[in-house]
């Protein structure tokens, strides 16, 4: 079922707020046998207060088992069905870094390389160059012309960075220049289909101009180039939820993720308390607020339980506030989990609250993934969530007569 | 959502070692209202103890309500769609009979049928004829010749044989020949499409043939035939998830089906303790292990309680030798319900227990179908177990960026 295509067709107006609070990576596992998780571990008042106050289950962003990337994990949240909406890892990339990408470009993930006398790649990642070293050379990489195409260089991190071509019949499809080994040179970019010709050759140009200017560089004297892709085609929120949403987000690549569904990035909050004063200065121009906190993530990705536990409660104490604006809808939850324990991005559903004045009530008395286990709504698919908000909000009419 | 599509794209490779463990038509009913399942009537402390350890859940073969047979349940199990791999009939009895179909092959369930001098049916089931009699008459059938096919003749039982055709050119939409009534000659094999018409002049032939054979026979003087198969075309278990996968089985339908989706057939064992003796050799040969135990079934099938509840409790017994090897993913359920009280196979869904260091646990204290609608792992489609047995073995990579 195209839940979106059954949405724009029964969608309608009203003046409520829907609130997605998304704490990434939000769900854990306990260290030990019999032990809390993060967020059972956390004291948490305020978010054990909605769980009583609303209705709690679990999500899976694509299915059981199945591990999301930042990617796809906002875009079911967002109500997408990850596995159609792909986007390319140059879009990503780009996104990543803030890079608005429009639909006349095609973004490639490129690394700079150690070549020898003859060309041959010594170093594929140009011995993990420092950034503060990198970063110049991408920003010198800016003053290549290739005719018909606008060009933009964005500094990632590292080896790493961004190219985006601007232009007429720039197709996606070429092929990656790394030849994943040493001692031979870089692959000439090949384009996969008629449409992409012109974007490799335009990829050839940058490259030969790039490699005359990196000449005397002792390290990265070279480059490669991976995944080309174009903007993913993704009806946005105006579209599908006749919803004027606004993002709010520390992190570019949120921030990128959101403007792909068409939510406007507001504010530039550096800390969660920021991002809060955001949205209370925003609260009367959209009818939808996407509040995104980093580090419930980050300390996860470190495998730090108990760090993650103080992001999880910092989390938790800012909830008043968002409360106080008094959202028709209110969900938290988080993209996926990373568990500490796993100290990476995990395929465990995702705990997540619902309060509203519609929801039936169920018996969890806190917001914790074993209470969630018994929640109303269940286990089920990230990307009915969003019908899931509509509904409460009142902003879905009846199916059918 | 194509799951084993993507599975195919994140797949990797370890050391892990999955077990599933299938205890055929596990879930069962109350005989009283207010009374246990089998499962709850049975002592099982070795599997009680697995779900305080793991996680349970609820898992529907099909979907709720759809009642499924051993081919489309242990498709699911295996993590294929059920209904979109279909096993013709003719190629589902072959293989219950442990021929392994080619892929040149055409199957057909073939019934011995009694005829009348002018060559009208007069019993189709040949008056149930006895299976000692009728097996060497489908033995005696061998000695027919086709030119350019190679033919197979298989006893099943009473009336029932299976015929294999094997050669190029050979499709498989072939109509029955019996004409489900009495009164009436068997029908002429009629081709359904052109790739069919040689299978058809094929099956002339043989029919033709064995009308001579049995000329003389005072029961069995005819046949008729149904269900004209080949082999479902379903990727294999190396090519979908990258295991090198052991079929356990004493009965040939789950050598059969293990068969058909690429698992190797292991041991000749003849009870469930012979079948933990060849995991216990196999050990270190591969990478997941599908051991089968069928009297759960059987008894569910008579419609003896007490009986599936002493299989259930020496399928418990066993439980220790398995848990031993230390598998990564130790998998506990059944391809269906098969409820005493009904004395058939149902559509209630199947309990089902994972036990892997990376369960998030939930509050099961035991294994049994009441403990398991509270179980962490919630209700879902059966044809998900494998992305979850995978992701617990580590043999997932993440989904996107």
């Amino acid at each position: 079922m195209d839940i979106q295509n059954l949405i724009r067709q029964i969608r309608t107006r009203n003046q409520s707020k829907i609130v997605l609070l998304v704490a990434d990576g939000l769900g854990g596992l306990p260290i030990e046998p019999g032990g809390p998780t993060e967020l059972e571990a956390a004291h948490t008042p305020h978010l054990d207060a909605l769980a009583r106050n609303g209705v709690c289950g679990l999500m899976h962003p694509i299915a059981p088992g199945i591990t999301p990337g930042s990617g796809p994990g906002h875009l079911a949240l967002f109500g997408y069905d990850p596995t159609k909406y792909i986007i390319g890892r140059g879009a990503l990339e780009a996104t990543g870094v803030g890079f608005k990408l429009g639909p006349k470009d095609v973004a490639v993930r490129c690394n700079f390389c150690t070549l020898d006398a003859a060309g041959n790649i010594i170093d594929r990642r140009a011995g993990r160059i420092a950034s503060e070293e990198s970063a110049p050379l991408a920003i010198m990489l800016r003053q290549i012309k290739v005719p018909r195409v606008e060009i933009f260089v964005e500094p990632v991190r590292e080896h790493r960075f961004v190219v985006i071509f601007r232009g007429d019949d720039l197709g996606e499809n070429v092929a990656d220049t790394d030849p994943q080994r040493t001692g031979v040179p870089p692959l000439d970019p090949k384009p996969l289909d008629e449409q992409s010709k012109w974007t490799a050759e335009v990829a050839r140009q940058f490259v030969a101009q790039a490699q005359r200017l990196l000449a005397n560089h002792p390290k990265a004297n070279g480059l490669t180039m991976r995944g080309f892709a174009a903007a993913p085609r993704i009806p946005g929120y105006a579209e599908v939820y006749g919803l004027k949403a606004a993002a709010i987000a520390v992190y570019p690549m949120y921030k990128g993720l959101a403007q792909l569904v068409g939510m406007e990035v507001i504010g530039q909050p550096k800390t969660l308390a920021e991002e809060i004063d955001v949205l209370e200065r925003a609260w009367g121009d959209y009818d939808f607020f996407f509040v995104h906190f980093k580090y419930t993530d980050s300390r996860g990705e470190d495998g730090n339980f108990a760090e993650k536990v103080k992001m999880i409660e910092q989390f938790d104490s800012i909830i008043p506030r968002v409360t106080a604006l008094s959202p028709t809808v209110l969900i938290v939850t988080g993209d996926h989990s990373t568990p500490a324990k796993l100290a990476s991005h995990s395929w465990h559903p995702v705990p997540v609250l619902l309060v509203a004045d519609s929801c039936r009530p169920d018996h969890c008395e806190a917001f914790s993934e074993a209470q969630c286990i018994h929640g109303g709504l269940g286990q089920f698919p990230a990307m009915y969530l969003m019908s899931l908000a509509m509904a409460h909000a009142g902003r879905l009419e009846k199916f059918g007569a």
